[in-house]
């Protein structure tokens, strides 16, 4: 109970005291039952004489709101006889788990959740995140330029538009172009993050019971949305130029997908990279089923090697793709800003929805994101990125290839976050974690991107946030864990040709 | 088309011509068909002879990239002479609008989108906002704490965990207790906004076709979410005290609601607020039936006299109630911060869906924010808002009591941000706003905060947003127009006594 006295104050001390401990009964602040201090101990505290506050409690009690119970001291009298009403405890305690949605029964997921409370725990070496280098966040390019400006500094904390601020808009529109996307201004809308651009698609595409393609393994988070909007997910095998095209004109033909869901560039996660072929391919198919696309490029911009290719959107002429992009790989995921970009009509559809969903994004990331980006220091951070990002996947990859190991296979990723191995036969990734995690590395065991619990024969390694030296520390002890697994299956299994394994591309 | 030139390189010049204008063309930067430009041209600005393009651009056509069209000049040729195959224009163009679920097809309604656009034109007079007053944002207060901090500095820009930031939810937790609520660190969710919350609600506990109970009028955006559910919305009538109990009783037992949504405090739109009893017999009425209360307390900070009453979450021992709550009114919306307080089991619930939907709320954000709560200035700032927002209001009333337009009533909130006003007879809230928006004059019409285009025969007054000087003069202005329109329709129609409208609590 705190109470402040203002002795200059032409109100009576003891009126003080009885208006700021009826507002604390008022508000619940004070709960029934609450034993008021003894006089004498807040006389002392509060610096007054002991009759001013016998005289504010004796008013109290008058007024009802108090009672004195001998050998208890002063309490606050409950809630009915203030109000004649009283509170009748429910004869049941409410049961929230019955009263929960379909779609809230459909969807219980919590290893995303997981995975963000690991990331804070030291000491661990972690090939697990998704994230960029935190050692090359531009921090100081980021936070000096508005500092000054009140206007600025103003307008970051009010309403946006819903679609996103219109300066953000322009910019993204100006780099979008610069990669051969272009678009309106009605054709862009800004994200809390491009997690939210997919469940925006599936909020206003799926229905349960709807069929979607995507490729197998994939993001964890598509997975995701879609089994929790009640659809059919058909997977498409991922291969070295992207996927297995052949496989999908057959599947569209025989689930009528509603929507394609595709990484064409540094796929996540197994790092590979849809050729220009592939990509008119997909294309093709998608323009004579009728299919739409939904191209996420979260890593295109994070290339260490070779030709870029144009994505999908730029090379579509016909809207039939809707394009998906976030600034938490490039940049940084704690603002939670991402974009989408595709035809008028969806984006206006995806508009509605987002109004309800979390009515427009942050202004204050918006608005420090736009002077960023103005700054014209968002290409020399990427290549800056790519530069450290080179070595670190180098560093990684030497030490997968020196180590030698029976059945250890990898992608070579010319761009992205990730590395994709298979492990030697009969090695499970989830049991290697556990081992590898004593030892103080972790990573992602690849049943995580494949549907019905297949894949734990792969793991994705992230090279981009652990440093150089942490990886190669890390490296050197999960080989070791690997190394060891395999000589124990060795002596217990005959030894089989890894060309029956499952591909790796 | 860029082309940067490094002359101190080793590389050739035009061997780096080539390769960035390949580039730029695997990208899709240069289109199919995008006309190089002449040589000569090229040569001068990048400051190089002509010879040094002639040999960059036949090197190109050598490779297939680019063709000559005499007349013309030089131009990117198609992809498919790059891939061997070519894209195949789509029969029909995809009609996305047949794609659409089912839940976009429910729901299109874009009011609070146009609302927001609305914003920021200007000059007019708007008491059509629900925002806090700009002027009193404590902008340098919010900025520069965390100026100087590198580890926060970065800190803000990376992920967190799904329930928000620690320590945001320690401060809020402490904030709580001050007002009788008593909770633990499981039972808070950070939010992005308050409309995530409610949002969230609804995806996790109401299926199409369920039915929920709220106060009539009530704030848009719960009308819309429910809407975009698929539910039944039953609406109990509001009164001077909140709502009219003795209804909900009967309208609980025939409909069976999921749950219960009210405004307890200071209520949007009609800024009434339940008095102890009421909401006693509310948690009575919810104990016995068995049904959820989701209680909205954005306003509750902002009392301008009278007595503070307990929050129906501080009242409420049994786990029956979730509390939803915002710093868009109190502090400013752009951050986009809210919380909810309720049972573990269904926090729990919240947070799986809050990850499929945005992740996490931005960090950036958060961390701002927990400094400024921290550093003991919000109470300062809502102190010094409710002082500012007195005199606002009173300034307002004062307008309307001396208008002595006959049958125009309103009612005098004790604190929030609205007035809501029940016009004269025969005078309809959206032709008002027509007349009254061409003299520079906007509200919000009642209308949008019924079911079923009823009450018409409304307007909510914002009082917060506009200057004491604006509201002055858009008092004026508005009462006039109503005044005139008044005099219109008691030429036309019998004068009937205004005993017979509906009430205005």
């Amino acid at each position: 109970m705190k109470i402040q006295l203002d002795k200059e104050s032409r109100i009576p001390l003891y009126i003080q005291i009885i208006n700021q401990i009826k507002a604390m009964i008022f508000s619940g602040a004070l709960p029934p039952e609450y034993l008021l201090p003894p006089e004498r101990k807040l006389a002392e505290e509060l610096e007054v004489n002991r009759s001013t506050i016998l005289n504010a409690y004796r008013e109290l009690k008058a007024e009802g709101l108090v009672h004195s119970r001998i050998g208890k001291g002063t309490m606050v009298v409950p809630y009915e006889s203030k109000t004649e009403v009283s509170i009748r405890p429910p004869e049941h305690r409410l049961t929230w788990q019955y009263l929960l949605s379909d779609e809230a029964c459909r969807f219980n997921d919590i290893r995303i959740i997981e995975m963000l409370r690991v990331n804070g725990d030291q000491p661990i070496i972690s090939f697990a995140t998704g994230m960029a280098d935190p050692a090359l966040y531009p921090v100081d390019e980021f936070y000096p330029d508005i500092t000054y400006d009140i206007d600025k500094k103003k307008r970051a904390l009010g309403h946006t538009l819903v679609e996103g601020c219109v300066e953000l808009r322009k910019t993204i529109m100006k780099m979008q172009k610069e990669k051969g996307i272009d678009s309106l201004l009605e054709e862009l809308l800004i994200l809390s993050g491009s997690q939210q651009g997919l469940n925006l698609v599936a909020r206003c595409l799926l229905n349960a019971g709807d069929t979607v393609i995507v490729q197998e393994p994939t993001y964890i988070g598509a997975l995701q949305i879609f089994s929790n909007a009640g659809v059919k997910i058909i997977s498409v095998p991922v291969e070295e130029k992207g996927m297995r095209l052949d496989i999908m004109e057959t599947l569209i033909k025989k689930h009528k997908p509603k929507l394609i869901y595709v990484i064409p560039t540094f796929q996540n996660p197994t790092g590979t990279t849809m050729d220009l072929k592939s990509r008119i391919k997909l294309l093709n198919i998608a323009y004579s089923n009728q299919v739409p696309i939904i191209e996420d490029d979260a890593y295109g911009e994070l290339r260490y090697e070779g030709n870029t290719f144009p994505s999908l959107k730029a090379l579509d002429q016909y809207d039939h793709v809707l394009y998906l992009n976030t600034f938490s790989k490039t940049l940084f995921p704690g603002i939670r800003i991402g974009w989408m970009c595709g035809p008028k009509e969806i984006i206006h559809q995806l508009t509605v929805k987002k109004q309800l969903e979390d009515l427009h994004t942050s202004t204050f990331s918006q608005v420090f994101l736009t002077e960023f980006l103005k700054s014209g220091r968002f290409q020399v951070h990427i290549d800056e990125s790519c530069r450290y990002y080179r070595e670190k996947r180098d560093t990684m990859l030497k030490k997968l290839e020196n180590s030698r190991i029976k059945g250890l296979r990898w992608v070579r990723p010319s761009g992205g976050l990730y590395i994709w191995c298979r492990l030697p036969l009969n090695i499970s990734a989830d049991t290697l974690l556990l081992k590898s995690k004593e030892k103080g590395v972790i990573f992602v065991p690849g049943s995580v991107f494949f549907l019905n619990n297949k894949g734990n024969e792969y793991i994705r390694l992230n090279f981009t946030y652990p440093t150089v030296k942490e990886i190669e520390k890390g490296m050197m002890i999960l080989l070791n864990v690997i190394e060891e697994e395999n000589k124990k299956n060795q002596e217990k299994i005959i030894n089989k040709d890894s060309a029956i394994c499952n591909p790796i591309y």
